[in-house]
């Protein structure tokens, strides 16, 4: 939407383009379906193998190529593309920030610096389905208790490092009131400033799962399902972005880091990309509480209308 | 099945009956349709009213009285009937036991004496749906951690009671890997000997989580689901069951408590009932793993057909 705004914008004021500009909506940036977050990205910018891809399954047990085949795309041609990514000079992504440096600072657009690293574990805590009211206590091997500690766990090494991690996800089975789960099935995403902060993290949360599963009889697996290295956006066009958003006012716009992924992060493996940030009065993302005020958003709309128009039209 | 094999027994005997006799198999006795367990033995006890049951609705959203007329039955008749019940002289259930009780005591068969009080709550823990990668841990309002705070508080007090408290099942909204949980809703099953103990475990779970749930800035909400006071099973029919089954050996019959809720204990209320139990050799129930000897399940249908006998034939 802002980016179709940004382009009426820059066609009402008659601008002329000396490159070409694309416009994309990429799938599935959550990993909603499938699992993984950025596919969309990941498949343009040839980060998945046709095997890899080919394996990614939705819930309802659709595979990807399927779905793929069902909104009109070839599946087998999935894969690296190097002629089609040299064709982009730049990407550019305009996000609402999810944080409240931008309110703090008093700034209504910032620019991105990095991306942390980041990274999703699944933690299987596999128990002993058993009567809940029959089974002594001191007969149980309940996973439920393993995921529990882990929880709390995973809090105090995140807090410790000044990190993130978070369980929101949970599957449990056969998840009935009256039975001792045989499967506690628990995801962690957790993030940190950089990637030795994180695996400290991490190996702190799993050893102390390892330990509370083996004091339950439960036994633990866990699988690290997807990983993203710190992403360091390209400096050249930071700096450029940071100079054309300055040349009118002489202000300096703010420059942040984010825990977030994007699909920007993704193909800054490939191609100069860069993300504008919209000013959150309350940091609140990914909920229905997510707000920018409008005069926020049409400043965002401006500062990416002001990009397009300075790398497009040299 | 087993009171079919008790009934081709006493054919196979030519056994005369002077009172006739009835096999009845109770719909959801573990309330994994309705959310309340053995609806099917209520409706015919006439413990619940005609607004109780029609308000029941499945998973589906489909409700009692549309799934009975869909089984052929009329949701109007719903309510007590005195006189059906009083045509019942007595009411036997056979059931594996779901704990060691026989098994260590080396008994094949055992009559039961009580279940013990128990009951289903559900806590609803209320926090913000929040970005995981990018929400300060100061800033979060994260339910997952009252809700595993309270799992281990359930673990302590039962065992400080000598009672059991499990949570078996949870849902997670949104349960998504990179959000925190704007709502946790986690099911306690507990149990105790009797009900000041049930009633103090329970309390002390409840004051436990209002505390933690607090300490995050989440909300929480306890509601009682169900709840089934302790049922002291028919004294002169079990004395009588005791007597007919040592008549022919001699031998004291283990007369032992459960933690589970039956259809028996409901029918218990209206009309003089009994169980008897078969050895199980793990405890385990309510899992693939259930299981007794072919052997020891002979012997529990002659026990039945011998109580059958005794009971029908006098």
């Amino acid at each position: 939407m802002s980016a179709f705004a940004a382009l009426d914008e820059l066609r009402g004021k008659g601008t002329h383009f000396t490159k070409p500009l694309a416009l994309v909506n990429f799938g599935d940036e959550e990993g909603a379906r499938f699992g993984l977050a950025c596919v969309g990205s990941r498949l343009t910018a040839g980060q998945l193998t046709r095997e890899q891809a080919h394996r990614l399954t939705d819930g309802e047990g659709v595979t990807l190529p399927r779905a793929m085949e069902a909104a009109g795309h070839d599946p087998d041609a999935i894969g690296p593309d190097p002629g089609r990514l040299a064709r982009i000079g730049a990407f550019v992504e305009l996000h609402v920030e999810q944080g409240r440096a931008l309110d703090l600072s008093g700034d209504r657009v910032g620019i991105a610096s990095a991306i942390w690293p980041h990274g999703r574990w699944r933690f299987d805590f596999r128990g002993e389905a058993n009567h809940a009211g029959t089974t002594r206590l001191a007969d149980r091997r309940d996973p439920m208790l393993s995921y529990a500690e882990t929880v709390l766990a995973a809090r105090r090494e995140a807090d410790l490092a000044g990190a993130v991690a978070t369980f929101g996800k949970i599957t449990v089975e056969p998840n009935g009131v009256n039975a001792i789960p045989s499967l506690v099935r628990g995801w962690l995403d957790s993030r940190a400033e950089d990637q030795d902060r994180l695996d400290a993290v991490v190996a702190g949360i799993e050893k102390a799962a390892g330990e509370y599963a083996a004091a339950h009889g439960v036994d633990l697996d866990v699988v690290r399902e997807s990983f993203t290295p710190v992403v360091e956006f390209d400096h050249a066009l930071r700096d450029e972005l940071a100079r054309i958003l300055g040349k009118d006012t002489g202000l300096t716009v703010p420059v942040l880091g984010t825990g977030a992924g994007h699909d920007a992060g993704i193909l800054s493996g490939s191609i100069p990309t860069a993300m504008l940030f919209v000013r959150n009065p309350t940091g609140v993302s990914h909920s229905p509480a997510e707000s920018a005020t409008e005069d926020d958003c049409v400043a965002g709309v401006r500062a990416l209308a002001d990009v397009l128009e300075g790398l497009a039209c040299r």
